[in-house]
């Protein structure tokens, strides 16, 4: 089984620890973006995975590449091209006061990248599932040409394709809005994960869930999901994660996945000293690639997607620095984190 | 508006994170004092605000000077006079451990400072709003006088005075008990801040309620400060923070605000992940005098003041690194910590 | 009163904070182990304690001992000899993820010892108390012997024996199973300190309670604790430590004491914001200790040791870095965090 | 007398300590560009000093602007536009190694910023001296149409303007080469200042010295110096800097002053164990115009100069901060860096 | 061309900066070995390398092995056995002081390894060159069986073989002598590399000169190495390494060749402020290993390696972390250290 | 043989590496001063040493006392009296840019203390060497009279005085100059230790040699000597150390002794990259007394001095953290700094 995911990844700016930026004259830096994270989220669990994007050939692309290397993804694919690599600045949380991102992605190497610039023919030899976020065709209008292009070629050779829907309102600058690229790219999509938020602002479809407040309520969900394959017959199925935000430090986490054929609903986590919330819903996607990849059963798959995702609010920094072993002792019920040795 | 603050700002020397002093060899050093923190809040919120004070001459208070010009504060009246930098140490707790204060502000600049050695009448020239504490009368004899003679020009040049009473039991060691001194400078405030052990031990003006214990009591608050406006008739209105303190991580945090036309309660915060307690109270300080001379609505201004202090807790340092923004957002309702991006 | 303690120490590298092993190329240097932690509590609440143990001639083990000369205890009694200086390396854990625990103590200086290598009735000598536990007798096959001689030496000298029965699963591997030995050492100890799995593991005594699950059930310790006694008619009392596992944030903490004569429960604590748990047990037994041979009131030494324990948890690192002050508060009853000053 | 600079301030990223990129996840984080670091020298020695540039409105760019207030740069005249926070990546040098700069400064809020958009009559309102230097105008095509309106309206208010021609073989890429506009700025200029490199590569004057060799020789920067007041009769004077640069721990520094009167070289430094040396010439840039605002004498305005610029070898980040004092020890002679207590 | 290399790969944890063991409770983490640090080199400079060695199946050496991948080594080879992570500890010198190594390598899983455990036809399928040093050899029975199986693999498989003769003095403990095993392995070796006291301590061939002193007297490397390729025929040429050891920070460094039919004598480098000297004779083979394979000219690939050495002086850990253009432009002669930007 | 040492210990805060004050919210937080660290050096070298002190009673001074036990300092002595724990700040330099200090040392705990506070009898029970620097009378009225009842009593109990006569010209501001005290303190002093600038300023004895300049002539040190032993007949000898301050990272070191029989002058080291100056004549003090009391050889003695302080220069903070071995092995003659492994 080979995977392949595409996407821009970024430097990664955040102030030391609990600080606010410039409290001291320091800044973590270390990479990440949605589709490098599932990718190292898959590598993690023993998959053999690569990650396509561009970049522009200077010292801090080659850290970032060997940085992904590191976790045993494939960087042969990444190609270098004019422009910036993009940058996201972070100021954690805690209690009332929420963490802060600050982008600085403009006139990146992939943003400036046009139709034509990857061979999607070559870079998809011997793929058996491909992934992709909604996030990518929201950066510039070359950008999202080339995920049209991915999905498209990923379709005429039989590969799954797995899309994030991932709604940013900060980004889609370039003349277009989410729903008129992302009702285009779902028709290509065979299993797509989503937040409620994504679903309503991506591919306008809305029922009415409050998405700031918090108790869940599963029957909409299902209502949801069900009016989403309703609209993308070609979709197979489509996972829905259900955070609920207490504060910076404690949120409520589940999620739910519906295949046409049932609607699987998952054990629910509180998780109550967030440590890094960035990621969180990669580290689901992921797991849930890997799940649906190797277990029979979709509800284990989802059991295991959001275990992974649970811990990823453990763990500092993008990737989902996990072993398989710790997902599936979670997914299997152990919580209690008692030491061990 | 301008606004003018005095008193004693002292080097601040914290074990750095969670470790107990001198695990590692190394301390935090910053600056922080109440007058001081206020005056950086007041300056957060874009206020044109001067603080006076008297340090030494020499590179650290120089550099204590930079870092308050650092937050836009106006550091041109600060005199410099013989003695020390005030400075304290400070152990970070946690759970049941209570985060420790080791003074060593005995000598300092301020405290050794006499009667006079302040200008008041050019220092307040211009001012309309003028803030002082308990703390600085009770470092010394000087500073005692300094204070009367600073709230005493503040009323005869029509300034607005507010006084955060502020007890320090491990302080008035000069010859004078805080009452002494505290219900003479009382006399001249206009709007008195306080909790329930400031206005018992600094007013000497007590209702049963056990500063230890929890769950509050509204009605008592409402009497409390009925008793202190009767006493102090010049007092316009006295505002008094409610901590419920459960741990050193777990705090409830609210306020009432009583203006003799009408006895006003805040929303309540739950803090469950406390980062640094220290200033928690200026920002409150800070947080309503904004208020009172932003918004007409006194509810409001209190529902700031409140916001503003809840979020100090979310943050390292004596000074409260919030953006105007910040805080009305929170004052609006929204503390679900939700990622900003 | 003068004690000792043995047992092995080692140099303990945690990943900094709560990043994962090698996040960042740095550990957190730092030295511990069951027995060298209960000297050093010892030592923190003024008391008289040598420490004794067998460690390689290298500059390593030299700063071992000087950060336990550091703390007071008496280290002229450590004897050099050949092997190496055991290691663990530590992976802090959060919410659902435990911390891990890696062991690197193989071929320890004090594994390689053998029988006759310590002189025991010399070390000995004037000593009233002294504490050992499960785990040196679970490193191999001389460490096992030097412990058996040590309990026999201690008991034929009127010696008041404690030992924390400490069950690890993953030492045990020279040949003999961990119920072998210590129901034999067990036959000299006259405090004997456990949680449930270490009397079920050590001794072989069961009780149906399940490990992983938090609710307790005080009748269930009382039964336990008589069975114990029964087992090993010289042993005068023995302590159980009483911990709900929530998550590796969230733990409940609790103990009782049966004396034969009462079965004393403690106070319990909720523990919200665990710093670091290892060491915990360690924490209580030197607070037992402590506890009995300072207070006529066997219920007042068992709130000290869970109180001692209780502050461990807000403590990073193996030692126990409280003063005796910091215990008597707690254990008196003030657990509301609030900031000293 | 007040000052007025002009320039890019960009992010300044550099690896920790003698660390390549991303040895640690970590960059040490602040500010500089050429003319915000004269602005700070000249505000540490006392100056009334303005620095004007253009800024995104960003928490990133609120910072920079933050920390130049913390040295008493006055901000005010700081505008606001669309673009970015320029950024450069450095990495440390060490002896055969050297230092490495990685621009990101493309698309910057002054580089996007157009002709019009600073009001420099308001902006040099009451200001005697203007400084600007060679890399605002080789940004981009708008930057330099704002240089030439800096340069010809300070020229028209009889304000004396400084110029460092600071050549940047990387920039200049927006269709102008160097001596195409440079030539044209130096027609304003009253004071120049440059290393032999800047006055051939900006100006096209050339003499044949190897750059890249160490041995000076002075006759041949009188005779340079000459060419270049010959060739610009506006221009007052030319001070050119002289570095000898043997590995990138040791360099040999010192300048001369060409005043059409008199050619006055400096006191030569050995710097044997360089701290950081970025920020070198800005250094020299600021001592200059301060020594020569400050003494009649030009050699005593050389030697600060050169001291001022020395002394900045030995301090981490870009800005020099150093005391006046400081400054006038070294350039009496005292350079056996006795501690001082 | 594909290369491997074979040896001991440890975690190196050294007192951070300058700072004595244990000065602060933390150590720098990095991993570090001869051959591992050859592998690295090459890597760097783009070629196909493999790296084998037997690690544990533990956390730590995960992340070894990760890290190794991060440079783009080739890891699938490396076996997973009993025994330990070799550690060295290492304390950094300065001037009269010298850095210290305090090796805790003893029962590492290579030194447990036993001849056979390595499949060594399979791992040399496809490699041109393999290398390895005399480390290896000494550490155990087991690791200098395994080094002779492989070079005699290597040799009848006609790899080109290049040994690094590296004594250490402190290793050898198993019941050979160095030269007992070298001289039979150098039987195989087409490549040696060795410094002076190397060849007397590895091989038994000893000319007089004093290796602690300084001055080089070149005639006598030349003697030297003609009598090493004299005893060895089969060895095509020898390089050895000219180090004059001023202090821990100043060193002269040269090395030279012969190859029967050339004595090649390198530029000579003054590094006058070392970084880090460990790791700088693996940054010579590297260097040596790449420049014999990509220049026919011996010269040019001697003063690649050289410039290599040079430079890994200036970078902190084991690994040589240059690129290839930083090594070329050394080679070609610019050690002016000027900021490159 | 067993030593006490007798002046005032303060908490040491230096910006971190080369930073200038407050460039990081951080000092690094030790302890230091002369007499303590020369406890520190003679219990390095495994002496049975006692310091005594008067130090306040607060957290802050039992890690001080903490840290010289980790030592194996004795601390029993050290009394605990009214006042504040000293401080002094401290910023490194590095070529022309001295380091400096910052004192906050008014108001100590010893500078509070009174004639009769120490019961010298006692406290010099046993003790066969007693020393003291110039240092303590330097610090008030109350250390001066405490100083002159220690050299009286040591005297008379016929213990061997040393005394490092160590001019501070920021003290001295009681009312006394230094030579009306230390004139008289040198009477009772048998070894003393000074350099030129001592002697001139703490005993008024002068000969014409410039402080600040490098070069040396010991026929002046030689002349200089003879005066102070012909002006002092109890004296038995005068040690002088020789250090040419080049810059802050550059000095040559050595020293000179006078015994009344003969002139001792030792190696000379030249110290390229110093780590820290600070105790560097503590060093040597330590360095003397050890030699004195170990060595017959009065060059040995003078010898095992220079290298001692030689490779204080080496380490950072006031504590020589160097091994008996260590300074041996220098003071023999090995000073290439070669990796020791």
């Amino acid at each position: 089984m080979r995977y392949l995911t595409f996407g821009e990844i970024m430097l990664r700016l955040k102030a030391p620890g609990v600080e606010r930026f410039f409290q001291s004259p320091v800044l973590e830096a270390t990479f990440g973006g949605g589709e490098a994270n599932v990718a190292v989220s898959l590598a993690n669990y023993g998959c053999d995975v690569s990650y396509i994007t561009v970049l522009p050939d200077n010292p801090i692309a080659d850290a970032c590449i060997a940085e992904l290397r590191r976790f045993g993804v494939c960087t042969r694919l990444i190609k270098r091209g004019p422009g910036r690599m993009g940058i996201y600045f972070l100021e954690g949380g805690a209690n009332q006061l929420p963490s802060k991102v600050v982008y600085d992605r403009a006139y990146s190497a992939i943003a400036m990248a046009k139709p034509g610039d990857i061979n999607w023919d070559e870079a998809m030899d011997g793929i058996d599932w491909f992934h992709i976020t909604g996030i990518t065709p929201a950066i510039s209008e070359g950008a999202m040409a080339l995920s049209l292009e991915s999905v498209k070629t990923a379709k005429s050779k039989g590969i799954t394709v797995s899309c994030d829907l991932n709604f940013r309102k900060n980004l889609w600058k370039y003349g277009k809005s989410a729903p008129e690229v992302m009702t285009e790219i779902a028709k290509y999509v065979d299993v797509a994960i989503a937040n409620e938020e994504d679903v309503q602002k991506s591919l306008g479809i809305n029922i009415d869930v409050d998405v700031e407040s918090g108790k869940l309520d599963t029957d909409k969900y299902r209502i949801l999901s069900d009016e989403v394959l309703k609209a993308y017959p070609n979709m197979k199925m489509i996972a829905i994660t259900l955070r609920e935000s207490k504060s910076a430090d404690i949120n409520g986490w589940a999620a739910c996945l519906n295949d046409r054929e049932k609607f699987y609903i998952s054990r629910r986590y509180e998780i109550n000293d967030i440590i890094d919330r960035v990621g969180g819903g990669d580290a689901f996607a992921g797991g849930l690639i890997y799940g649906l990849t190797h277990y029979d059963d979709k509800q284990k798959a989802l059991e295991f997607a959001v275990a992974a995702s649970c811990l990823k609010h453990s763990i500092p920094g993008d990737f989902n620095r996990v072993t398989l072993k710790d997902v599936e002792n979670l997914a299997k019920g152990d919580a209690s984190g008692r030491v061990q040795r």
